[in-house]
């Protein structure tokens, strides 16, 4: 269904590998929401993904770029710029990686090299862009950038390791540009700070199954899909948003504000029981 | 503009008074949307505001009910459901007022009475609307209730009085039910900390102009308006934003998240300086 | 262990009522650290309790009082100055019950004559204590007022019911009146959100037990005690806190910065694997 | 005066340059309640700066580390524990240093390479700092380490570039290592959100007069100072909060509580009159 609630707008898209990304669901939202979109992603990814599929459903250019070269990131908003005739008026940015994690090199014992890695992917990257965006005056007054981001940034959580810094920087970043851009051109910048999701990315995480089962039944609205993500990010872009910046916004069925749910506890009361049987069974 | 969001919803509106109310204009945005809608208020703010001006350019029914009185809001769902012939699925609450402030009664002398009132009137009628509600199964699954908050309930304003816990009440009402009805009818319910606004309600605060001033510097984006207001709580009806609940959610150019910008520094300072002169003649 | 942090310091501590309460190890732990103190409860809880075993360990008198009578307040505070001969330092806030939870009342059922007596007792009595004090002119400058809080009044807790409205009210009141009397007599207002503890009243919460395993398991210190809580509290009496006001601190192991941790997680999965595993042998 | 909280404890303490250093206050108080310490900073801090001095005062050792160097870090706790003949109790981080800043490169025109610094010297050395120490199991169960942070970290202001970014890495690296590090050996880990201060370091920062006094004036207890800093320091090194771990703790006189105050308001408004009185005469 469409509200054509992007109707005339531009914009880019970071980090779409194959459709089960978030980035891929908003492309796709946006565009039938009246939106022409420019995809983008490390040229590995494209290789390794399948962008392509989406572009061509999306009548989408895709321009190669690694987010962490600001090289890199000026060509494309140059040629973002002159592929659409003029400025863009929103930008995604779903980038998240950790060396520390791939390597398997627990919390305790990081490899600075790699944190400056996990840092500069997953957060830094997103001051660049914007960085470069600003210098080139490539966006509208009263734009919209969204970065996604994780509830690891307030809340530590079992094996999601030095994510949860990055996370915390990204979302310190778009506060701190969200009010020079906000004060200059009324820009906004807010992070969505997402359930936990299935995509290629999510699923590398150390015991994400189960993690995904407790935020499903703590929520009472059960964890937000990339798909309802979608929807949400794109009422971000949309003009019915524009004096929202500098938050960090929880799309999560309400996770973040509980505490225990019935349904969450109903199966870890199960696993205590059944403990406190077998010791019973030993005891007696 | 319309983008019909709420093409074949209806629902309930409190508290709109005039039209610088911001239930006015959530009303008004809503029926642009598609909505169908029903006005409530007091009986006494129905002779003194002219909220049938509204009814009649929303062709919208309006229904009296004193929102802290159970038997007042079962008669209005009642006649609701059968105005439409079926449930509802939006609820905004706009109601707040405190006797203590109308009476001048600092917050280090409050008549207890009155508090009890403020709460009553600013924050349990958000419960027993809820309730109510609920009880009448009167709201359709995937259902959106939105209160509205001010920033009060977190950060200690000078005049704001008894209001400021009231609005925490609310705000940890709207989380409480949330778990509650989201879990069992996927409704969600969310509160909307917006900018101070310059209503009737909002005008009576102390010192509320230079209030004013500061948070339109404060905040990159400015101040958000009544307008704009009725655009983000539109957008928190719509089936794009079904996945958030629980959530108290800062509307407001950005204000929630300064600590101090240049605009408002260079007004203070300004006056600093001043006193400083003064301190220095007076030396001389 | 004693370090005579509150020699020469007075106080008056709400809320014991026997030697399970957290209010009971402050009183024991004020006193070893140099302070005297008077004791506080209703008539009934005293009759009801051990409290005059503690005053007799401690020296100290008890005071009958409805901490919802503004009248037994006063007198609270007039007979504690002239037992003292003069101001005191320090007051502990330790109370709270909830008629609907004693009468199963379930949060979408609320008895509102209920809720409004929940909301007296166990918030509005904390604003009632400090607006006779103030008053009567009863506190030290540079003193400290404390409330017991919990985690509830942020996250929604299946079963916590309207308390935990009645906790988000407690800390907005400790905010607002932290404010006026600060910048009036440089006195502290803090409110300390505490693990969940097996005292009388904690016991009576719906489905404790588990709870209160799923916290310890959450934390990475274990829940904190009523012992270890005492200790914090006095800390907060001492003249090494006084510029810390209005906050609510956590003291709860870390639970309250925890998303999961790996020893709860692992309970979580084990009844995740046996149910997964029941599937099967049915599928079987 | 003297509690002998810290009787038999010792700690190392990073970042002392000259009287006006928090770590200053924190070294001489942590001395006086009966620790023995070690002071560490980098070798042209210690030419530049007086901690030989305090070194005289407290009979401590001072040892040179770069603390953004793994090998300077396992030197400087090996020296320790060889110093002590053992493991320590308590470490304090108070590092910060911003190249941007310093080189005047704003927010949006940053230098990458100065951000990487920012980072590293003012966040990641916390991280570094931590897990040589926890290779060396150079603390003993129940320790305590503290960081000093900002609440830049939480909200925006004005010229405070990067460090926004770096203290909110900082604060994250608390929660994160605070998880491991206490479910392992029940250490704990938090930051200490200070008012501004006038220390070497902070006077550096823009427009550091005018955001002194509105903070001031916004706090009811007024600014913390580097002397209360130090005993609430103390105090987190103390047994007396040994459940207190991945908290971001204000110290702040009741700022981060606060919208806006009365004092701060009647400056503000002067200035405001003042504007509104020339906009006047301009008219007549």
């Amino acid at each position: 269904m469409s509200y054509n609630l992007l109707k005339g707008k531009k914009g880019i898209i970071f980090g779409a590998l194959n459709d089960k990304s978030i980035a891929w669901k908003v492309a796709e939202r946006a565009v039938e929401e009246g939106a022409e979109i420019v995809l983008t992603n490390m040229a590995v990814s494209i290789r390794m993904g399948t962008i392509n599929e989406l572009a061509d459903k999306c009548g989408a250019k895709v321009i190669a770029a690694d987010a962490t070269s600001v090289e890199d990131l000026e060509n494309l908003f140059d040629e973002t710029m002159k592929h659409f005739g003029g400025k863009i008026d929103f930008v995604l940015h779903s980038i998240g990686s950790s060396p520390n994690v791939r390597k398997s090199r627990t919390y305790d014992d990081l490899d600075y090299g790699f944190l400056q890695k996990t840092l500069d992917i997953s957060a830094i990257s997103f001051h660049k862009m914007i960085q470069v965006a600003r210098k080139k005056d490539a966006i509208n007054d009263w734009g919209s950038i969204v970065a996604l981001s994780y509830i690891a940034a307030q809340r530590t959580l079992y094996g999601y390791n030095d994510m949860a810094d990055a996370k915390a920087l990204l979302e310190s970043i778009a506060r701190s540009f969200g009010y020079i851009y906000g004060r200059e051109k009324k820009i906004r910048i807010n992070t969505v700070s997402q359930s936990p999701t299935p995509t290629t990315a999510g699923s590398g995480v150390f015991g994400f199954d189960g993690l995904l089962d407790f935020a499903d039944r703590m929520s009472p609205l059960g964890n937000a899909t990339a798909d309802d993500c979608a929807d949400y990010v794109v009422m971000l872009f949309s003009d019915l948003t524009r004096k929202v910046t500098m938050q960090n916004l929880y799309h999560d069925g309400g996770f973040s504000s509980m505490g225990m749910s019935r349904n969450a506890m109903n199966v870890y009361n199960k696993s205590l029981e059944m403990e406190y049987n077998d010791v019973k069974h030993k005891e007696e």
